[in-house]
């Protein structure tokens, strides 16, 4: 099982960097980013505690040449030709970082000179896009999230169609639009029914603007066109996650969807947290995922625990200041695993490329309050949901936040994705 | 309006190059592509009647300083440098190169030493993926092709959806396997169910293997996420226009697209041509489009001329050697013309790059034998075509070769895409 760990294996490590209670960043973490620097440049970072890590200054002062880490793949403004350095090498990166960040090593604690130029309080600085994304795909794979929205728009006794168990449904998405947390996220306009019946659309401001939780898997390694990747290989492709923020303009959506599927309600914007966590930090959070409904294709079947026990929560903050928790779900329970994902994409051919992004799909679960976005929640608006000081939703106003977060906690071990977040404004 | 000539300002030119008869590369056209050097680099290119034209040659010979078009964007394995000038710099380019390789211009014809570097016979050169694609969309946008797909699969009474006649339907494809024109099509593997009737998909080669002929405009420019492209100022976004081929598999299409659109069915190849036609060379073929049928909101309004009336035709040739000319159909019928396309695909604040791909949908039309793709010519299989040797043909067989070409012709001046390609083979 690659990247597969024996927890008993990592050990009550702790770091001689001090790291807060519930820090996502924790010495079993250490993800992969990209801030920019005083200088205005754009380089390759790690996390640990409320520090960034400028993955250059380590380099520059010879931490990772026994690894045998190229010095320049740090200083590029994307993580993609960090990330060409393939699995076995990256890996070396991530457990030389934690070698030199343990409590009982000295090789750069004892170094304040260069402490003091690679350690970056993580508030002054700004995170920025962690990648160069060649094509995203968004997946449809939450068995929860496909029922819930079959029962509210065709058949709540039959809400899934024929295909869905047999193969992970899925869609392209549009790349140029994909924005780091924090990019303001303006309101749509477009053309839409309000209702089914109206003869013709109207055109506007979308009036059903919603989020959409999800996690999406990073291509670690290029396929080749007409090599399909073998459901046993597929991990090898996947260099890490990130959280990501599917905005959706759901009156653009039910108007213009059919037959090819959604476009513009989707690709106004998608917001992703600026954190890739590895897969191997992945690793002690493993589960098995549902059994299967149906007999799948032999290409779909996979063995073993290749879901992730990751807890996910979203909060709305208002303009007003009112708050409210939103859903805690959990990436465990996802009827399609990463690997039949990835197997399902590339069995005709189709190839993958490094920095290609493989989104899960609104992530929603059997729990009550575990569904992944308003239209869910409020019953595509029929049942608002009540803030804190009163006032009610159906879908996002203007001055919202939507912040998502996610981690996983086994025993002592906690690794976290920061949050990806967006306040919504106005159409100007 | 953009682009737009008096066609008799073109006057009579002709050059001091041999142009065959019926050649798509006269010099009303000069395209822009790319082809790989005797060197091994790729370089930027135009053409001119069985000539590849070096362009690092001519503006290394000085050719260009005085349009101010600096010498580095010409050597690149890719074309978005150049178009990244922005129109009125590359028109310069393409109007030099016109006035150079006029009959009586005799500044580049006397420098033999000159000419016996920069052009070089056709048949010897490899034509590359003459772009950086960030994001590929296909519209569909004929309404023909829509009308005659929506008989076949749902009513012939009432074969388009309400949506239709009201926006520009269109869905992401996908980019990393999109091809230059002679890259053999692997047939794709997939799963699909042989009846509707069938209780669960089988798994193996496509059964219903297709073409679709498409057009494909190049962006020229950037826009900004949060900022529609106004559809008056939408042409001065478009670069050219060249060849799209969209492999398509119809049995695997029509098990997948329910709800969210084709996916696999599509994005195990397509194929481009290798020259972009500027919208300057094909302002001579601007037609006014076929009226709407339903009043248009505002943001897709569009008075003029912006279709084309360019001529169509697909050729299937059979690893046995028999062929058959498929189609005859034209561009000017496409009822979404690109200014609509563009300014629907931004309405949202969705953001184009220097360097998308925006594809037409297939390619029918009114007239008998102008229908983009087998599944329209056989009707879904049901009548399929005889070929020369006596075969027949419902979708395409392993060994065959599809061939598409585009040109238009008013009087005197010709304007061509040359062709893309493709031959099918077997799955691995």
């Amino acid at each position: 099982m690659p990247g597969r760990v024996d927890i008993t294996s990592v050990g009550q490590r702790t770091s001689w960097i001090d790291v807060p209670r519930d820090c996502d960043f924790t010495i079993f973490n250490i993800p992969f980013g990209v801030f920019r620097a005083q200088d205005g440049t754009s380089k390759c970072c790690s996390a640990i505690g409320n520090f960034v890590i400028d993955l250059s200054v380590i380099s520059g002062a010879g931490y990772f040449d026994e690894a045998g880490i190229p010095k320049e793949v740090f200083g590029s403004g994307t993580l993609n030709n960090l990330i060409a350095l393939g699995k076995e090498r990256t890996n070396k990166i991530r457990t030389r970082l934690i070698e030199l960040l343990s409590e009982d090593n000295v090789e750069l604690k004892s170094r304040q000179d260069i402490v003091s130029k690679a350690l970056i309080p993580m508030q002054t600085v700004s995170m920025q896009m962690p990648l160069t994304i060649g094509d995203y795909t968004d997946f449809y794979s939450s068995k929860e999230h496909a029922s819930n929205i079959g029962s509210l728009l065709r058949d709540p006794n039959n809400p899934l169609l024929p295909n869905w168990r047999h193969l992970p449904v899925a869609y392209h998405g549009r790349v140029s639009s994909i924005v780091i947390s924090g990019t303001p996220v303006i309101r749509p306009s477009g053309q839409f029914k309000r209702l089914p019946t109206d003869s013709s659309p109207v055109f506007g401001p979308t009036e059903r603007l919603d989020y959409e939780l999800e996690m999406a898997f990073v291509i670690g390694r290029n396929s080749d066109v007409g090599e399909p990747i073998p459901i046993g290989k597929a991990e090898e492709y996947i260099f890490g996650f990130l959280l990501f923020n599917d905005w959706s303009a759901r009156d653009i959506q039910s108007w213009e969807y059919a037959p090819l599927g959604p476009f513009l309600s989707k690709n106004f914007m998608s917001s992703v947290s600026p954190w890739i966590v590895t897969t191997e930090a992945m690793a002690p959070f493993r589960v098995r995922g549902p059994e299967p409904e149906v007999q799948l294709l032999p290409y779909l079947q996979t063995e073993g625990e290749l879901n992730y026990d990751i807890r996910l929560d979203v909060e709305l903050r208002t303009g007003q200041g009112a708050s409210r928790h939103l859903s805690t779900g959990n990436f465990r329970h996802m009827y399609w695993n990463s690997a039949q994902q990835l197997a399902h994409h590339t069995i005709t051919g189709c190839n993958v490329r490094i920095g290609d992004l493989m989104a899960s799909g609104t992530i929603s679960g059997p729990e009550e309050n575990a569904s992944g976005c308003l239209m869910e929640l409020t019953r595509n608006g029929q049942t608002p949901i009540q803030l804190h000081d009163g006032s009610i939703r159906t879908f996002l106003l203007d001055g919202d936040t939507v912040i998502m977060r996610a981690h996983g906690q086994k025993e002592h071990i906690r690794v976290g994705f920061g949050e990806v977040t967006g306040t919504v404004s106005a159409f100007r």
